[in-house]
């Protein structure tokens, strides 16, 4: 995809700060437990798109947030999100090999500790949040609560349910949907909303505007994964491709076909820009961001 | 065990409305996705000795806590504890078909409801934690931090994973009690101090006192679990007995001796009553449950 130079600056580096952030975040490599530590490095390190966090730096600097405190919100919602590959990745669920172009970490270590490593990853997410630095405790609580609920079954776990429940049904759009707004779309929506929080107060017809961009993108982000797992290869996307279609779970491709999906993804990507109207220039990572979650390839 | 009175009524009255508590707190069971409800409510609800929240009960009323805070507290650890239950009588792990004399998650629904409802359980104990009525907002945020470093690699899930490792290894003493001081005592101890920390500012003496007294119980705990398991039958505990012994598992009893881990046990008892010394008679109810630990018989 094309993608102006001073974004591609701005993503590289806060991807690298990122890294670097859930270095120090993580426990270290070489202390006891050492293959727990490991297993939890090894899955969280070196890899990912990163798209949490992105979300969450960019409405922080919307909002005028300590970095610092932007950088805690970000990788606790990276934590949430790895744990939850991890899970997703084992026999009794998903049962995939490959994540990141990596051995999954139940292939490269053993079920047992992938298990453990998930709900460790679950657990140091939120002492992450909750050792953010320079936030007003009252805002710190708020946040806490939508990291929950955005993690439990209001929000990923209720979707992954209904997701599992779902193979081999044929759903509707609007079940579709609603599934994936909780399996996918609650912790992209936390980490605009956290990354927000950290920053100013924000004002009711913000925290609207924010909500519609986060929906949007939120769905669009579904609709991408699944034209991607229909047409592209398992070494570009880095995981099996191909695998809902192969495991019968309903998706976009295969309720509305490939044109119309793609048609879609980039009628979300419109309201997405058009959500972020209020706040100007000043969007401007955000609004690309939602260009980056619509046209990548992988 | 003979027991006071007053203090089965207590025990039995915490009980009953931490039961109550757990099923507001709880997802609906009819609301979607209804199944993934129905096992958290299913492995939550209706038994279990309750002794995290009996210790969150008996440190709040020490310090004058609201009840209704600490009904959060205690509802967090105890969610914490039974999402630990569940994922480790995974297959992958002890792979055990009984728990509290019912079958377990993974067999009374699937494997993968069991490994989501372990994980939407631990989320749910830090949105009720989250939602506890009535803290300081920066107490809360302490109680939160807390939570999670004793529910992550600092604490039960460090200790899990040592217990892994350990498997067929001969541990020293040393090396056993420090597993489970993370294993199961990180979250007995939490639970003495969010109870503790909903209610009024705690000097340091105190705060002291009361470590002192959660180490001494979180250790008999243990210490008294394996001469239960190496004791009673698996009718009697609700759980599969001898499974540590069976697995080639260190225990205190097989260290130690089964009659030198009664006296350890013994020994704990008497140090958790010397911790509780500077509360004098305010803490009996603590005390109470020391005892109430030594001397279970599941």
């Amino acid at each position: 995809m094309s993608m102006p130079a001073d974004f591609r600056a701005w993503m590289q580096d806060v991807q690298a700060r990122t890294e670097d952030a859930l270095g120090r975040f993580l426990p270290p490599a070489g202390a006891a437990p050492a293959k727990l530590h490991e297993a939890m490095r090894y899955t969280t390190l070196g890899g990912g798109k990163r798209v949490r966090p992105l979300l969450a730096h960019a409405a922080g600097e919307l909002f005028g947030a300590d970095p610092a405190a932007v950088a805690h919100a970000a990788c606790a919602v990276e934590m949430i999100h790895v744990y939850s590959l991890v899970h997703d990745d084992m026999p009794c669920m998903d049962d995939d090999a490959l994540r990141r172009g990596k051995p999954t970490v139940h292939v490269a270590y053993d079920e047992a500790t992938a298990l453990l490593a998930g709900d460790a990853l679950q657990a140091q997410a939120f002492e992450v949040l909750a050792n953010a630095p320079g936030v007003a405790p009252a805002r710190q609580v708020a946040m806490l609560r939508l990291l929950a609920e955005a993690a439990g079954t209001k929000g990923m776990c209720g979707g992954q349910a209904i997701d599992l429940d779902s193979v081999g049904l044929s759903l509707t759009l609007e079940q579709l949907e609603r599934m994936h707004q909780l399996k996918t779309g609650a912790m992209l929506r936390v980490s605009v909303l956290l990354g927000a929080l950290a920053g100013r107060d924000l004002a009711p017809h913000e925290l609207e505007a924010l909500a519609a961009y986060s929906r949007a993108i939120g769905l669009a982000f579904q609709v991408v994964d699944d034209v991607l797992d229909a047409t592209e290869d398992s070494a570009t996307l880095g995981k099996t491709a191909g695998k809902d279609a192969a495991a019968n779970k309903p998706t976009y491709v295969s309720i509305l076909g490939l044109e119309p999906s793609k048609a879609l993804a980039e009628q979300l990507r419109r309201q997405a820009h058009e959500a972020l109207a209020p706040f100007g220039e000043q969007a401007l990572r955000l609004r690309e961001l939602a260009d980056l979650i619509v046209q990548r390839k992988a």
